[in-house]
């Protein structure tokens, strides 16, 4: 039997379908996990964690201090969608962790499914989206009535860090090119400098290709050839949007796990809404949530337990018979688990 | 015969590929000029000037006076592609005309060419991007060291007149919605008065329906399903960015007009690259130019002259006979711009 004590994982459920998404992730993991003495079992261990806002100190609603602990004693977590609350005051929720944990990058990967049309085949993308900076410095000023100004910020170090993380990761996947996305030919200081903390990374792993390109370009050749692409590095914002696209790629938010990575830990999740409108009524897919999950359990160096565990996901879904409504299917998120659940089983 | 004076329209012919696409407009407009009293003359004559950076007194390289002088007297330009000048000291000459002649406006239709297949069918889109300000203010600062910050300006005066911009170009194009797209959730301030002038804009448009939506959102949308959008306004960047996607979407640069809209005057431009791999060879599609030259006819407001000459080129290119090679065809520029001239003389 697996003898290493198991890992203590933060769980943020989350709202809307996150609790019964997250419910079907600790399924499969307890399907896995009941195997007896098999190499599968996931030594995780969930500790859930409700992030309800409060009222800090300054009158703003934050993040409760509960949660926060828990991940900066546990350092891994995996959290579903969080809904931002309306009205003054609040922060999103979503950004406040980021920024609380210092997640200096967020990384998305999308990858076209088998089995699962969509008029881009073969698309293989990772896009590595610095995560404490840029665009959300939340820096932001009316100078006079009628003018503001909102501050693009960006380090040597959040730059260096991120760029160095993009070509360690492509390394350590074996993946062959980085691309730096940028508009350097109009914001020249900063998208410059991130640019060049680009380049210097570039040098310090020759054996992975480098090229640099404008955002709008990448853009446009994103939805003619999304196979030029590989690992993707860029400031925040510019993150924020390739990421979205390429989901929309490949069939959406709800196929697409993201992990943002920190210097003390990592924080894994699904990327698409709380979906108010299926709530409750076990329609929901619990795809990007699991395969955040998996995200994890490489980050933990539970490769083997990811491979089959993603593999059980993917297999399903390509074959068919199981899929869930968002992707024109007919079956319940129980029934699609269920069928995971079987398959980690028999693998 | 049509009695009325020609207009003078300043031409900029441009770099690489610039002058043969350039004279083939003019070729185009010749053909229709030629056309015994027919009621298809195109009353303009071109005036052709040189953008060939000269060193301002600032000891920048910018765009000679000449050519500023021109615009500024005929109120209505037709560029070509320009090369960015390489090296320290060159602002972009795309953006000192916009810039020098306060084009506040940035107008790219984008519409799916029948006959020419790309994943996507039934786009319809026009971005409206405003066009001074936003992430392109140019105000850059490092900090310290390693520490930069760029500043991205929303006023409320350019915000509300392209905003107010969308909806009449919207109403008087018998388009439906405008859509309003922003990270106001991250730049609450900054893109946050540029959607409150959209929905001041909005109510003076009831007609025009009004939705507001985030730009990652848009950006997902975009590639699973463009017929979503119809007219969309937004800050600089973001129309760089999706005026881009739009193009990609039925396929490429080559394809799509733009024109630069002022308070006193207007550009119209190609904004594809100069390709100088393929300069001076009769090889390139005039067609992005010439579809420029008929925003610009419209602009005058010629437009039954716009939609003959429109109409034989896009039938040019989807009876497909003669077509160049960056649509599969294997038409010289010359070629193709015969069979529009002739269609244009029969019609
Ligand atoms: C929810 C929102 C604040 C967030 C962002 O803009 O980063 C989201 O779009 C994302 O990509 O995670
Ligand atoms: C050439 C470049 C400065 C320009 C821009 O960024 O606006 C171009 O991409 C465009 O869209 O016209």
């Amino acid at each position: 039997c697996y003898s290493s004590q198991p890992i203590k994982c933060t769980l943020i459920p989350g709202d809307g379908i996150g609790p019964e998404i997250s419910a079907a992730v600790q399924k499969i993991f307890a399907a896995a996990q009941a195997m007896f003495c098999g190499a599968l079992q996931v030594p995780v261990e969930w500790e859930s964690v409700d992030v309800t806002p409060v009222r800090g100190p300054d009158g703003k609603f934050t993040i409760p201090q509960g949660a926060i602990d828990s991940m900066n004693k546990n350092k891994v977590g995996l959290k579903g969608p969080l809904m931002t609350p309306v009205g003054k005051g609040h922060r999103s929720l979503n950004l406040a962790l980021r920024k609380e944990l210092n997640l200096y990058a967020n990384v998305r990967p999308a990858r076209s499914l088998v089995g699962y049309e969509t008029p881009y085949n073969d698309v293989d993308i990772v896009t590595v989206r610095e995560n404490t900076e840029g665009e959300y410095s939340g820096i932001e000023h009316e100078i006079v009535d009628g003018v503001v100004q909102s501050i693009k910020l960006i380090t040597e170090e959040a730059s260096s860090r991120v760029a160095e993380f993009a070509f360690k990761y492509a390394k350590e996947n074996g993946r062959k090119k980085v691309t730096a996305v940028h508009k350097a030919n109009i914001m020249r200081m900063s998208d410059g400098l991130f640019l060049r903390c680009c380049r210097e990374a570039a040098e310090k792993f020759p054996e992975v290709q480098f090229e640099e390109r404008y955002l709008d370009t990448v853009c446009l050749n994103m939805v003619q050839d999304p196979t030029k692409y590989d690992v993707l590095v860029m400031p925040n914002l510019y993150g924020d949007i390739l990421s979205d696209m390429c989901a929309g790629l490949i069939g959406g938010l709800g196929l697409t796990p993201s992990g943002n990575i920190g210097l003390k830990g990592a924080l894994f999740e699904s990327v698409h809404g709380t979906a108010p409108d299926i709530a409750g009524k076990d329609l929901a897919n619990p795809t990007a949530l699991l395969l955040s999950a998996c995200m994890m359990l490489r980050y933990l160096e539970m490769n083997r337990h990811a491979d089959i565990i993603e593999k059980a996901c993917l297999s399903t879904i390509s074959e068919g018979t199981y899929r869930t409504g968002d992707l024109g299917g007919k079956s319940k998120c129980s029934e699609f688990t269920n069928e995971i659940c079987r398959k980690v089983q028999s693998s």
